[in-house]
């Protein structure tokens, strides 16, 4: 018996050729002459045809067995036939169970509700939805590394127990030997400072966390977070690196990965319009414009995820809302010389109703106005002593953002929650599996 | 005033043209007539040329006030000069100070204690040595990256917060909402091997945690490890997936980090040796060796520190030690039909005695061993319910490994501790700044 092994997705460049395929049975069905067994592998999908003449009794017989996710090495001779599921054909000769899938196999051909789903999350990422979301992030992860390489950036891997911290609420907590409480990170950006005084530009990729009691179908306790930081940038130059670097995300996603998007019935041509330059406006003009439509909200409040939907609905590329009042926004953001009731800041509103999938700002670089900041946030400044440190000693203009990873991927795949985009979801409900 | 912002690495395509640089200075010498100072911006370092004649008494008195880590504005025609620190210069016409730097600057050029600088760590970034580390711990990151995106895996991001467990002790644990105790993933392979029955060719890029007392050199509480997992291949696929993709790393480092390397007086010649296929021995013959060698270990011992250096002492590329004693390795482990005794493993040690590099291994696909090695461990099955399921639906043939990311970086920096290669390094008795 042959034995060279191929996955699926090689199969094509076998056309002719016997070969082995070891994977997993998602349906079959059979006549009395001919049976069809479809098998994944998790690098494509591809039928084996059992011709009940030619691969005799036995295989016959044992063809019978196959149930939902038996897992198999059939040997057979490849065909492509675009008629076929995956385009690919095994002709075959061989068939060996490696492992039996007993009949009460959790997820069945029909409709589960999302608790059951997630409950079996570790078969559910089997579907071939969701292969095609966790192909797109693949691609989306690859495309943010080959960004910033390619553009000359570190990468930095800021710490995640941190004593510093970044944020008041929503802290997870743990014990650290005789150090007292660490808590996990909810952003690298402190550090991401002090990293691109050292190295110019820098990005950090990594998972972030908030301890929120918040159930919205765009919050996760657990989530991956991308925060460059650069060196003599100001808040012009950093909102055209977002504009840029989003555009190349999905760009790259369009070209590479149109098959998965075109699977999760994702609309191209709305993707295909995502270039530079996005729309800017400024938040005195977003809040006017958000009235107009009939929004309570007033000079002075953060946008809630209503008014952000109200702001996009006008356009089909993201958005950025600029210069937010200081008090909606953290204390290391920048005093706008211009109007010192507000922030040199942005959020970048992502189309379609997704809301918020960047907020950047360039850092208050003033020793005197980022201290009194800190106090007024009821912060311990001697918890900030190395972060003002980077103010004391040539201090430095400086912008950078942070990309919540889950949002742009579930905006690019069109997904309506964030839930079904990361592999093991982690919510204030669900620690399992 | 011309206003050609360049990044010092930019400097050269500059050539005969005005520009300003942002930098940070690093160095001033003055004779009466010319003065010197040397920038860095992370990117690279260039030398500022003030002629007393030419830059009139005001930039001239400016001058005096440049201090260690001052930041200006240098304005000034670009000389590329391989005589100058960094190879270029900038013929002065304009210094604007941006941030002044006081004389109390922590880090003089001078030799500070380890924990001095590690408290300083924001600062120590900045000096040529750590940026060198830098540069080649990124360029490691993207080579992985690189690695399997080109042989058709996906990324997957594990959860960090875990019910289920892969280790018992040293675990670092937070309250979670209604669901208990979450802990700090030690690793992501457990779901890595759930990604691998979906996707077929997984990997994972993320932090580990443990929160264990030891202080020696190759320990921290939080490191970064890369764990891909790959259904059906077996421990012999396993091990030769594991040297191309250290042969992968390396040579990169030497293709395109040469400079980075020389800085830190890296051997390349031992880097340029590390090419497939690495030595394999096996547990009983390594054991062996060192008893031959003067150790006291016996058959059945895990093998120590200084174990592993006897062993790679004989060699000069990285070595496979396979197939260790059941009871020296962890539950998941697929037992060796050739010896069940042992388990189908293998530790890649790397050379010059960096230790163990890769711990990898087949897993056990059995549900009935599996179960059992689980019990004997003391473990709780049904916070391994999933885990099994993988085996009691379609199982499936798979291995997978860990390279420790920080291991990995300081053996090809060639440097003795691996504090130095993570930007804020986290043990047990550090967890600032």
């Amino acid at each position: 018996m042959s034995h060279t092994y191929a996955r699926i997705a090689e199969l094509p460049a076998h056309e002719g050729q016997p070969v082995t395929v070891r994977a997993w049975v998602t349906h079959v069905r059979s006549s009395g002459k001919v049976a069809f067994a479809v098998l994944r592998d998790g690098t494509g999908v591809a039928q084996a045809v059992f011709v009940r003449a030619e691969v005799g009794p036995e295989v016959w017989e044992r063809f019978k067995e196959l149930t939902l996710e038996t897992s198999v090495a059939i040997t057979g001779a490849v065909r492509v036939d675009a008629r076929a599921p995956g385009g690919v054909e095994l002709g075959v000769t061989a068939l060996e169970i490696i492992g039996a899938s007993p009949i009460d196999y959790p997820i069945q051909p029909k409709e589960h509700g999302v608790d059951f789903l997630l409950d079996n999350r570790h078969f559910w990422l089997r579907s071939p939805r969701q292969r095609a979301i966790f192909a797109i992030r693949s691609e989306i992860e690859q495309a943010i590394h080959d960004f910033f390489y390619d553009r000359g950036f570190l990468r930095v891997d800021t710490p995640i127990l941190t004593a510093a911290i970044g944020e008041r609420s929503g802290l997870f907590s743990t014990a650290y030997f005789d150090e007292g409480t660490a808590y996990l990170a909810q952003t690298g950006q402190l550090y991401g400072e002090a990293a691109a005084a050292a190295f110019g530009k820098i990005y950090t990729f990594g998972p972030t966390f908030r301890a929120e009691k918040s159930k919205t179908r765009r919050h996760l306790t657990e989530f991956w977070m991308i925060e460059p930081e650069v060196a003599w940038n100001d808040s012009a130059d950093n909102m055209r690196l977002q504009e840029d670097f989003v555009a190349f995300i999905v760009l790259r996603c369009v070209e590479r990965r149109r098959k998965e998007l075109e699977e999760l019935g994702r609309d191209m041509a709305k993707l295909e319009r995502i270039t530079t330059p996005f729309h800017r406006l400024d938040y005195g003009d977003a809040v006017a414009l958000v009235q107009q439509k009939g929004s309570d909200t007033k000079w002075g409040d953060d946008l809630g995820a209503e008014d952000e939907a109200l702001i996009v609905e006008d356009y089909d590329k993201p958005v950025f809302v600029m210069n937010y009042p200081k008090e909606a926004k953290a204390f290391y953001m920048k005093e706008n010389p211009d109007d010192p009731r507000t922030v040199l800041c942005d959020d970048l509103l992502a189309p379609e109703g997704y809301g918020e999938m960047i907020g950047g700002s360039q850092r208050e670089d003033d020793y005197d106005k980022l201290l009194h900041r800190i106090r007024e946030e009821g912060l311990d400044p001697s918890a900030y002593d190395w972060y003002l440190d980077l103010r004391k000693y040539g201090t430095f203009v400086h912008s950078g953002f942070g990309l919540g990873l889950e949002r742009t991927v579930a905006w690019i795949c069109g997904l309506p929650h964030i839930r079904e985009v990361i592999a093991f979801p982690r919510m204030m409900n669900r620690l399992r599996p």
